[in-house]
């Protein structure tokens, strides 16, 4: 067992990637960091992360931490593993941490963002960055659905088929929807989410926004723990981990 | 002589052209527009804009026009020619103007804005779109020096030198100075800008923000027109073409 253990917050543009998780023919986040890590160490290094997100997605403040016997001062790790990595992944911050910390299994929290692009027209400076939404959506009727997320509910209908995860109970802690004229940024922060949870919730306010699913109707969606009763999947390139937050 | 003339405001992300002048062997705004507005109206067509951007540069508000004979209802250009153009180009607004008007000789003013990420960590997701600057800036002197460039000046100090341009007179209307904790947003509005003058400001104001310039010798510099006085070229991912203004 390695002595030290390194906690990373790294931000990435997740669009030329295949999501964090390793694929044997694709360039992930994870292949990327353990690559520029072991250069840095010398070591073989396993990086272990908060959780995955999916290509396209992007991150702000994804956590991962790995073990090592490297005398690097763990700040120093900051500028030696941006030298290593290409443009689109950075290391924001590194720490040294206790030797159990483990950056899923301790995280009490985490929050996503996901910006919403509402004009009629395409933005190619945000086209990668965001969902561009051109039909009219009633913003109030939005905002409404998206404060009945918060609690304790068994959110299965917003998880996508095909997850093996038997316990889908999770808890949305807190909200938040800003507009500024046509740009909405969603917050959602809970003590963990579904595969696509965030973007089938995003997915069913725009639903509600363009008057397909009443936004009252959102409680009964939730109890009929049917996917096929939610709204659509929204794209991945509007999502962003902004936060992963440990005891 | 084609009988109709069709104004059209551009957004482009400038990451993948060589700007906006056609090159022989890269691909350029200028070119890609031309063909899509071909394949639209099935003419040969000569796009004017209103003045070059260069590679890697942005525009939320370029404005070009184009004569054409086609039949189609000028408001349907939007659609139509952003169904032909790629992701990082799109119409925002098509009008019919006057068979007279020149986007580049009808221009009166127009406003660039610039933004600087000021941060000791660089940014995944900033980097296409803006110029990261690493050391603490002074933001007070900066925007103390940006206030003394309004005015009617000549600004040949403030040209890149191989420029042909005999006239280097210019008038800058409206500067602004925009802060929000790491991100720095300059807007500069003139009568007309030299080669890479909006670039050349910038990077001035950074080095005075750096304390390699003072804030006050900035009249000085303008008056010498000597391009060694005034301080580094801003690089382009950072600068956007916001708006043209007309009559």
């Amino acid at each position: 067992m390695k002595k030290r253990n390194i906690k990373l917050t790294l931000e990435y543009d997740g669009t030329n990637y295949c999501g964090w998780q390793k694929q044997p023919d694709a360039p992930s986040i994870e292949e990327t960091l353990e690559n520029a890590i072991s250069k840095v160490t010398k070591e073989d290094v396993h990086v272990i992360g908060s959780g995955r997100t999916d290509s396209s997605v992007h991150a702000i403040g994804q956590v991962a931490n790995f073990h090592t016997n490297s005398k690097i001062p763990s700040e120093r790790f900051v500028k030696a593993l941006n030298t290593m990595l290409p443009d689109d992944i950075a290391v924001r911050k590194s720490e040294e941490v206790g030797v159990d910390f483990h950056s899923r299994y301790c995280a009490t929290q985490k929050e996503y963002k996901y910006i919403i692009y509402n004009s009629d027209v395409r933005s190619p400076l945000k086209k990668n960055y965001s969902y561009h939404v051109d039909y009219k959506l009633n913003r109030e009727s939005m905002k409404e659905a998206l404060e009945c997320f918060i609690g304790r509910y068994d959110f299965k209908g917003f998880m996508s088929t095909g997850s093996s995860v038997k316990d889908t109970v999770r808890t949305i802690t807190q909200v938040e929807f800003i507009e500024d004229k046509d740009m909405i940024e969603i917050t959602i922060k809970g003590n963990g989410f579904l595969y696509n949870m965030v973007r089938i919730i995003v997915g069913t306010l725009v639903d509600i926004g363009r008057g397909r699913i009443e936004a009252s109707a959102i409680m009964d969606i939730i109890e009929s723990k049917d996917r096929n009763q939610a709204g659509h999947t929204a794209p991945p390139q509007g999502l962003y981990l902004s936060e992963v937050f440990y005891k």
